[in-house]
């Protein structure tokens, strides 16, 4: 009798999605819970991995004329307060600071002392503290735009967390500018979506839809909500990232006013834009698999592991310098305009458990040299995103040097193209009630989330269309925008769940 | 009657030196005050000063085998209480989080609620969460040593604040270590504490001595506590960088604890280490003047700003097309291994206005490019460390592109050696108490900061010692390590306090 393939993850996606995605974070050595309820502590690769993230994004959004700063991480009750929509969406749950002191009790343990006049909220997002302090800065038109960038931590009270898809604390960067006029301010928000759009593509390998969110998804105190969803592997969506149009809301809640060129008092338009560490959690649900994380190689901390074989000191040598030499040769090759990032793992452990770290951790190839592959001077590299059973044959050494970069772009190209196949496998145009209550309805009880995926239907917002969605659990994701074509349909039809006529169709699915 | 010559920056260092700082952060575009107390919001051109820090500092800690990870903002009490003297000196004065909830009260404002059962302290230092968080990741003398640094914002609140010097948020950088042996772990101090100083020096252009505190001025915790330190203008000393060497106090308190090699069960020894936010009040102090920020350029955002001069139209052609060659010829020349950072300024603002915006930003080199330059092909680049009377010849525009990298190179030496020079004319060797009296009472009474400066004693720590300081208000800075040249004085002496006889020295000074 055949035995099942032993697999790096147990449960595997199939057994249990939800826990295999857990089981991934910590055997790819991305973070771990800790101590402090829904906070996570995020590991040296985990933090390599969005080192990468911040670095690509940041220079997008320098190429694109921001700056960055910096504002503080506490926010007065009575700011929050300001925008009536915006306390509402974001004041339920948030870390409140009411004292500034500890000290001994009668006990002897700490008691909180010094209470604020006013407390502090610890910031969930930052439009109101920034907006004040553009209140400040803006006088003229000449003053604007402003173009500002933060990367920050905020909190969320959440009830029930998961690491980086939902977490009390996360790390982000949220973009905050201000325009004279509605034009640019929507111009900017469209961009920023679009720079997302590219950083999830290009470099995550993670194909998006861009569209707009419906009224009822809004930012709270938004005019419209942009975002890109994608298609994890249980097919479900992931929103990851936001961009927001915020009219003249905030700025006047906030009094964020200048004087045209034409001398007359305006107040002015603003725009948000973020993205977080749930961006990790995207990339681990869109491409890893049984054996645990893989990892798109322009977003991978290392890119080629080196795996020395030896039995004993007298071929240690010699296998040791020869991956010396590889690993250097490795080095001085350019991938994505960097060297390529190639490192000999000589530690003393046994070398199953070495090769698995690595697997688990979703380095893009891994190759293990022997006393007989130096003999041949040739190489059985291993690349991750490639079946294990997949048998290739031999590559001489200098040709393997020779091709990394273009393989590491191979395997990039691979991983989008495989996402993107599954998506179109799993996107329907419905047009009927029925089909859309079969598609959404799970094949097997058992496993709720195994169940169809994206629909695109024509639809109108209201009660009746709600009810029918919390009904299956779906959520409308977007209103995709003009340019993603194969999403959107321009033409007349008439509403899935309630008759009416409408030219609008949207993307439904079940969402994280 | 010859006119005073006239200063961008009112009041000047001579008249009111603590104002005159805080003239220069808000002229210089850096920071200011924020609605939260003692919060400053660190506008974009700080930020991109602190940027430039991190960047340099980031790859230091990597050459050292560092990597970085993120662990929670939030410390629970009890935590805290775990190491009794790290307690004695955190816990006074802290944020402390105790409710995770707002709801609308009787009268419609916000109240918190959501009490939690444990109140959480926003972290001032990150030894107790790190170390219980080790704990788990320590089994065998293999895991070690762990190699960890965290770039983070931390809290505490501070009474009197003063931008980038104090301020009760403040953006740093905290590395935490742990080996199998206590050499190990004191190597790892001294290692770090170097890297600092290379930092201070190569990079700030400031001097430092590096040095070891008393007991009474040791980090809560610590087994031995070392510092750089540096002279300020107003010749108070400033410490812009910390080194701790905690032996296993806080792996006792935490339970870090491996088997080694030889399968007994042993504590590990760790070692803390930071820099922060206050680095850029050190840089403000040691080099800018009566106009507002002097630079160094390895650190400047930007190099180069190109002014146009043009009256008309017809002459703006010629010259907007002159400066953006010449901007992209110095774009062109490398320094400190990028391309120099030259800007061509346009903006429709008044000339004198602009110029003296960059003057007060501390950019290290400005160039004004009017018709009559370009006819002559010659420029006048003014230096941002040379007085402003100074005149030097017109240089050839080829010229001035081929040397731009040595100028900035001789500004940044220029600089070190200017504040060396200071600090130098300001050290003295004193033996006798009424000398150290005499050099630290202010000749002056209406500025208590001018005075002294660096005094080198023979000290014997104790009761006597403290209240003659306390009366002076001096502090010792540190004993300096043996590799300070001209501040360690190993020859046998008695204490100038007591008369106690004693071979060691210290640095003494009023400080920030």
């Amino acid at each position: 009798m055949a035995k099942a393939p032993q697999n790096a993850i147990s449960p595997t996606r199939a057994e249990d999605y939800p826990e295999w995605y857990q089981q991934v974070v910590r055997a790819g050595d991305l973070a771990e819970p800790s101590a402090v309820r829904g906070c996570m502590v995020i590991k040296p690769w985990g933090y390599a991995l969005w080192e990468n993230m911040q670095r690509v994004l940041d220079g997008m959004f320098k190429d694109t004329g921001h700056v960055n700063a910096y504002f503080p991480l506490f926010i007065p009750l009575s700011y929050l307060e300001k925008e009536a929509q915006h306390v509402e969406g974001f004041a339920k749950e948030c870390a409140v600071v009411t004292h500034h002191r500890l000290e001994a009790g009668p006990d002897g343990k700490l008691v909180p002392t010094g209470k604020l006049e006013e407390p502090l909220v610890v910031r969930p997002t930052s439009e109101t503290i920034i907006g004040a302090t553009y209140a400040k800065w803006v006088k003229s038109y000449r003053d604007l735009p402003i173009l500002i960038n933060q990367w920050a931590n905020v909190v969320r009270w959440e009830l029930r967390t998961r690491m980086f898809l939902r977490t009390t604390e996360f790390l982000w960067q949220e973009g905050h500018t201000a325009h004279a006029t509605r034009a640019e301010a929507e111009e900017e928000t469209y961009k920023m979506l679009d720079v997302y759009a590219t950083f999830a593509q290009d470099y995550m390998a993670m194909p998006v839809i861009r569209g707009e969110k419906t009224a009822g998804e809004r930012f709270p105190g938004a005019v419209n909500t942009y975002s890109i969803e994608a298609m994890m592997q249980d097919r479900k969506a992931l929103q990851a990232g936001t961009s927001h149009f915020l009219g003249q809301n905030f700025s006047k809640a906030q009094e964020i006013k200048y004087l045209s060129a034409e001398g007359r008092e305006e107040f002015a338009w603003t725009t948000s834009w973020g993205v977080s560490t749930r961006l990790i959690g995207a990339l681990i649900m869109t491409h890893s698999d049984d054996d645990g994380l893989v990892l798109p190689p322009r977003l991978a901390p290392e890119h080629i592991i080196i795996l020395p074989i030896h039995r004993n000191d007298e071929e240690a040598g010699p296998v040791l310098e020869y991956c010396r030499k590889l690993e250097r040769e490795l080095k001085a090759q350019q991938y994505d305009g960097h060297p390529v990032r190639a490192r000999l793992d000589e530690r003393d452990v046994p070398r199953a458990d070495k090769k698995w770290q690595h697997v688990k951790r979703g380095v893009p190839i891994l190759v293990e040299v022997g006393p007989r592959d130096i003999a041949g001077d040739t190489l059985m590299p291993k690349r991750r995103d490639q079946a294990a059973g997949e048998k290739k044959p031999a590559i001489a050494r200098g040709e393997f040097v020779a091709t990394v970069a273009a393989e590491l772009a191979a395997m990039q190209k691979n991983l989008y193209e495989r996402a993107l196949a599954l998506r179109s496998e799993n996107t329907r145009v419905i047009e009927k009630l029925e089909d859309f209550e079969a598609f959404f309805t799970p094949k097997d009880p058992d496993k709720p989330e195994m169940h169809g995926g994206f629909a695109i239907c024509h639809f109108v917002e209201g009660p009746e269309t709600t009810e029918i969605l919390n009904k299956h659990k779906v959520t409308i994701r977007c209103v995709p925008i003009a340019a993603e074509q194969g999403f959107t349909e321009q033409v007349a039809g008439k509403c899935l769940f309630t008759g009416q006529p409408t030219s609008t169709s949207g993307v439904f699915a079940k969402a994280y």
